[in-house]
């Protein structure tokens, strides 16, 4: 086991109607207006909005309207972001949706005490100094981004799809409400699902130190996630099941599962980012249909802790049947597995592969996964 | 699964030397003095003191020697403390030492901010309003008070033990650093095994609402701390296995495997008070006395979740099963499972009974423990 610090200071406010209390916690800490920040119109039809409103209207604190977030947060619509909240002077983000719109309202918060471009901070040409406070409320369970500090955001012009990661960058309060996810289409649990997978395993399987407690709390979150979503494949209105889900999803990448670990990366978060840089796939299903890929040549360098998630996730005896396993549950839930589901094949391996070349050197893995590797890995996946 | 606010501000700082970095840690919080509390003189002895002594002095921070602290901390320490505190006008409390010197040092930071005595706060006259800064270098891996708010005291001349717990006694700083407690004695390993898995199992067995998720994290822990007893009772200087068993110790009461739960109590606690406050037993060796003979009276209350305890961490088929393995674990580690092991005799129930009449009520289960069912269980015990 290695040294670590840990520190999460995100307070998390857990349960149905919590929304309600979202301008209770502002005022608490002093914030007088917002930038209340949020993806489609939905939120306006599904009453949503109007709770949030009311809320804060109660407790006297203004708010500044930025809708139109998409999946796959874009840098352009952060720079909007940034000019609108400088432009209003709001004292803090409060982000109302899933993963894309945190991480946008984290990027706003930092961009807005940067003096110079957002981006900048994405490709390390200046820290994240500083940032407004940052509140959510979370409609959709998947990211982790609740109660961690990274905010991953995708420069169109330049089709990278990077990360910012700092102390200022934790939510104040997350708000998770698993009433308001119920509407979760069947499509977007099982990507939610294939996330959190994501989430727990990339470092279970490539960390050099990796203790056994570590190992132990993963497989609690993975074990929850799969018998979770089944349920709620059946059952969508299991509001139990959809919040242990949303619990899980929240402790697979809030720091907990990953201290006292190291020598760790994020090799299919790097191979998936460029699929949703040039695609737009949703990440989810982008992850589901690397992760097999990946495992099928990685899992000779690291062939117990392999053996160990086939027995201790799947009940079954070698590496290789966890992994079909993996897939074939994928397959069960209805996220892809294949490349060509996503409207992918050979002819854009290529691109694929030239974008990878700027993933690898920014996820530091750039000496393992060369051009020749990253093709073996994505010719599994076609 | 219920509704929760989940916060824990506590900084974990875990590792081989970490404890040097106190210094720095403290000037980062503007801290300029401290009252330094510790047990025996043994930390002079062997190093510590000199090496906290020098990261202070490095950073100009002040301070004042605070030891004598016992197992089973007395009020009338904590009290003095107070006053050496207030006589000196310090920034801070900084617990070098076990649970012990970290729930006097979270009693004396409360007291201090207290316009009364400490040991209002204790029994409900007065709230815990506000507490000096609290800082800590664990020696001892059992209590959890590192990364919790709780203090636990022994009103000797009322001989009660009870507790506080308030947003302002988290520890702002905790440093863990595993090799410290490779000195610790093999008697307090196996205490400190018990204690953990006490503080594990509460919820555990109790809760009315306990998600599968919550359970698999209990698991997680105690399996861990299982098997990392067992190196160490064999390899003492096996410093991962020391390791992973203190970061579990942190994790068994941190509020993680209790979020999301409700209805629970903690009955062995609440038996095991009486025995420490009477006959000052060490805590963990009073819990492995205490938790079989509870378990055979209580599991068939909850026969689903014992047959999962069995399974899950014994590979049994039954409770009944599950509890004897924990029994005969108990015994082959060397912490005590009976009260005659404790030179406790039927002689002295009867004060005992009338010891947690006023514990049942202090830990709200008066309803569930009348003196016959604290007989019952105590009997069971002998």
């Amino acid at each position: 086991m290695d040294s670590f610090t840990f520190h999460n200071p995100t307070r998390l406010d857990f349960g149905t109607g919590k929304e309600r209390l979202i301008g209770q916690h502002l005022a608490e800490h002093g914030v007088r207006s917002v930038l209340l920040c949020f993806g489609s119109e939905r939120i306006k039809r599904d009453g949503l909005f109007d709770t949030v409103r009311q809320s804060l209207e109660e407790r006297g604190i203004g708010f500044v309207e930025f809708g139109g977030i998409v999946s796959n947060p874009v840098i352009s619509k952060v720079r909007e972001g940034v000019a609108l909240a400088r432009a209003h002077g709001v004292d803090a983000v409060l982000a109302v949706g899933g993963g894309s719109v945190l991480d946008s309202a984290k990027a706003i918060a930092a961009g807005v005490r940067h003096d110079g471009d957002v981006w900048d901070l994405f490709i390390g040409r200046a820290p994240v100094a500083s940032a407004l406070p940052i509140f959510a409320i979370l409609t959709l369970a998947a990211t982790g981004s609740e109660m961690n500090p990274g905010a991953v955001v995708t420069n169109e012009a330049t089709k990278e799809k990077f990360a910012i990661q700092s102390p200022h960058t934790f939510p104040t309060v997350s708000i998770v409400n698993p009433a308001l996810m119920q509407t979760v289409t069947r499509d977007y649990l099982a990507y939610s699902a294939a996330d959190i997978i994501a989430h727990s395993i990339e470092g279970y399987f490539t960390a050099t130190v990796q203790p056994a407690f570590s190992s132990r709390l993963v497989e609690a979150i993975v074990n929850t996630v799969i018998e979770t979503t089944e349920t709620l494949m059946e059952h969508p209105a299991d509001l139990d099941a959809r919040a242990q889900f949303a619990w899980a999803s929240t402790q697979a990448l809030n720091g907990l599962t990953y201290a006292g670990t190291s020598g760790f990366g994020y090799p299919n978060h790097m191979i998936e980012h460029a699929l949703s840089a040039l695609f737009n796939v949703p990440h989810g299903a982008g992850l589901s249909v690397v992760m097999p890929a990946w495992m099928k040549w990685y899992h000779g360098r690291n062939p117990a802790q392999f053996t160990r998630f086939a027995r201790e996730v799947f009940g079954r005896d070698t590496p290789e049947q966890g992994i079909a396993a993996l897939e074939a549950w994928f397959e069960r839930i209805g996220t892809p597995t294949r490349l060509s589901q996503l409207g992918i094949t050979a002819a854009d391996l290529p691109a694929l592969l030239d974008n990878l070349e700027g993933n690898a050197r920014w996820f530091g893995l750039a000496e393992t996964y060369s051009r020749e590797v990253l093709e073996t890995i994505l010719k599994k996946a076609l």
